[in-house]
């Protein structure tokens, strides 16, 4: 064959490994300033007060562009792009034990991109962040990554201007790929929403603008910290990147797969999709629509006005949680491997079940309800001594999409009589490398578990 | 925290890695004895003809439970259960190179299990497989996994007898786990469908029964030379174990990652069922669905009668492929390491594009055609002088659903000028040993790629 002459000519093979990139990671990690928070903070204030924003809710009918299909009752775009918000019929699990329920979904099946732009400064890995505004953020303005962009937003469907620093995502000579892979989003609210989530490096020169700034891994640990200030698409993007590897765990890489091949197995996912008229235990009016009992979420429609956006005005529909959530990961740390208690999570939205927080839920939900009944270790995160409580703050969720939907997220010490390390059915251990690894691959970790890897690194990050 | 005595009593972490697991299957890769092939093919003669098989074509209304739903003209079981089949109108892209089309599928959302047990004797790794009957492989009885049930199976939907050895992958503490996931079957004529792909290995002693017997892996492989006698579950089953591990590769793994993220992001999947009643381009007679212009594949109906399966007899619809297919992996070797042409294939059926082979088509759907508009690379695969043809069988996939449906599955050596490195968009090489290491996790490799896989570790193990 002619490898032979080729392999005389140069080298071909590379390693499938960068092993330089866990301490550079660990580097950017540990790389922080005096003043960050407050710095940023006002920046972001800044660019608040200099671009006028004005975000209004309106009824149904005062929406441009968007009406629900005669039909089916789903609200639809004319263009027939964007997205729509349509019924789902979920049913999960085999019988006896199947579960089943009706909701409205998102429905967004273009794949957008969650991308990160790095470059070293001083020999420290440094990444663009931007301070976008969304509609549905507490604040509107919070830190971003430095392309969020649907499908429909690169190939300019809206009209809008392009999206800033995109060609680095969309052409792969411009940069290294530092991670890249495809991930869920929230799989209660969108159906089967994936975004590919991407950190490009590059060693060239980069324009500079005013809603862009460099920041290091460990800053924007800091600023992860501050209430509603690193938005999702940031969290899930930058969660792909992580530093060490230990290769000690409470369960083996293929005891943990088995363990969850095994629950996807036996709650397999059906969404159905419905029209979203007369979704049994939903009802509509003129401005919003509703779940009968006042649980979970309701669809809401907004008129938003921005100077920075890609358009300058527009109106669209959003869901809004009727209550904020709390997700969290309970931590035991075992011969110094720091481990976290994850759930098999089969939302309606999923493809599979994912790895998910140990407690995810909107508590009021379950309010009502006598202990036992309800989610297992919410009562104990809730009501965790303030000793225990390693990270604490509210975040919120995609804002182009969702309006004030706020978690309390927080890792709560856990130990053996409260959360022995003998897990309850759809619980299991894991290292939080073990976690962090699966991150590479798609539809592993949830949406909410990568925040909250994030959560954990900025803790490796301080101490 | 607690964790300070726990230690003290006993070590609790293990290793993520089994470290000794690759050197085992490798042991179990060579080792091969003489007149495996004429003693394995007796036994499945003999096994034919002992139990009494008739398998024989029906009209459409002798069928038995199965029937033309009204409304939408689905094919349906009166149970409910097993599968359906529908139609489905898939679109593949955004626009303005969207691809569309309808077809009939095989809706089967229940997640089955393909399960080998594997015992250590003398040190070495043995499977137990079985001789096993399906209605639509040619010969009827294949080598087949251990169990290879679905969920209707193990939990008596059909009223048949209990599936021999299936406790050992549905209790974990009655093995150990060699590999454990849910894999993608053939995407262009099933819906969603995925399977367990496990093996488990014991230590304890093995009830013994006529239908099985212990093979080794470099008997199995040596049996996968022999036309359609290792069914399409083993293979999937077995593709997940693998030895080597090499470190380098023509492309690192976050690029090889990053470059199917991409393929997944530009070709969206839509799968939408509709009814396969006046389905666009079928035609539905009294015994068949048909393409119109012939291709591709027709829905047809059996009558079964067999000896020693769980029901003596049924009937049941199948899919029968219009004539064999061509699936190849065009072959290089760079600096000593073995690499592969895949191609991200976004078949109908998928979720997301998975890697698949280098060419994978009904070769007489492209017969008509001039050269440059049939699939790349399908010329080279089917004139390669045999010198290049490393492997070359007829294996015929899942014979529960599919009828006669075989291909003839190569493997051939390439060289710059006819496959150069720098691969056609769509086209990625691959070492051998990162496709194997992404049979771990779920949806990256496609059936007929995992198949190809274990058609590679037969030279492996053969050299």
């Amino acid at each position: 064959m002619t490898v032979t002459w080729e392999t005389k000519e140069r080298p071909m093979l590379k390693e499938r490994q960068d092993a330089s990139l866990p301490d550079r990671v660990a580097r950017s990690a540990a790389a922080r300033r005096e003043g960050t928070v407050p710095e940023v903070l006002g920046w972001l204030e800044r660019r608040r007060t200099e671009v006028l924003f004005a975000v209004e809710r309106i009824p149904f009918d005062a929406l441009d562009g968007w009406s629900f299909a005669s039909e089916t009752g789903n609200l639809v775009h004319r263009s027939g792009r964007f997205f729509t918000v349509e019924g789902l019929h979920v049913s999960v699990g085999e019988q006896p034990t199947r579960a089943e329920w009706h909701q409205p979904i998102i429905v967004q099946p273009e794949v957008g991109i969650l991308g990160v732009l790095a470059r070293e400064f001083d020999g420290v890995l440094h990444f663009l962040m931007q301070a976008k505004m969304e509609p549905g953020n507490p604040g509107l303005l919070q830190l971003s990554p430095t392309v969020q962009a649907t499908y429909s937003n690169y190939t300019k469907v809206h009209k809008g201007t392009a999206v800033r620093y995109l060609e680095y995502f969309t052409d792969p000579s411009r940069g290294s790929v530092l991670t890249d892979s495809l991930q869920s989003e929230h799989g209660s609210w969108f159906h089967r929403k994936r975004n590919r989530n991407i950190v490009v490096e590059t060693v060239d020169p980069v324009a500079e603008h005013e809603d862009f700034r460099w920041l290091t891994l460990g800053q924007i640990y800091e600023l992860l910290r501050c209430d509603n200030t690193v938005n999702l698409d940031a969290r899930s993007a930058l969660a792909g990147l992580y530093a060490p590897d230990t290769p000690g765990a409470l369960h083996s890489d293929t005891e943990l797969l088995s363990w969850l091949a095994a629950q996807r197995s036996v709650t397999p996912i059906r969404g159905e999709r419905v029209p979203l008229a007369g979704l049994p235990g939903w009802k509509r009016d003129s401005s919003s629509v509703d779940h009968e009992e006042g649980l979970h979420f309701r669809v809401v429609a907004l008129s938003v006005q921005a100077g920075n956006r890609e358009v300058t005005s527009w109106t669209q529909p959003l869901l809004e949680p009727r209550e904020h959530g709390v997700v969290a990961f309970l931590t035991r740390t075992v011969e110094g491997v720091p481990h976290v208690l994850v759930r098999a999570r089969a939302e309606g939205g999923f493809l599979d079940a994912e790895l998910g927080p140990t407690v995810q839920c909107q508590p009021g939900t379950y309010a009502h309800l006598p202990a036992t009944d309800r989610p297992p270790f919410l009562d104990l995160v809730r009501t965790a001594a303030p000793s225990r409580i390693r990270f604490a703050a509210l975040l919120s969720e995609e804002g182009g999409r969702f309006l004030n939907a706020v978690s309390r997220y927080l890792i709560v010490e856990a130990d053996e009589s409260d959360a022995p390390f003998d897990a309850p059915p759809g619980f299991r251990w894991v290292s939080r490398d073990q976690l962090a690894a699966l991150t590479q691959y798609s539809h592993y970790v949830s949406i909410q578990a990568r925040t909250l890897l994030l959560c954990l690194n900025t803790l490796e990050a301080a101490s």
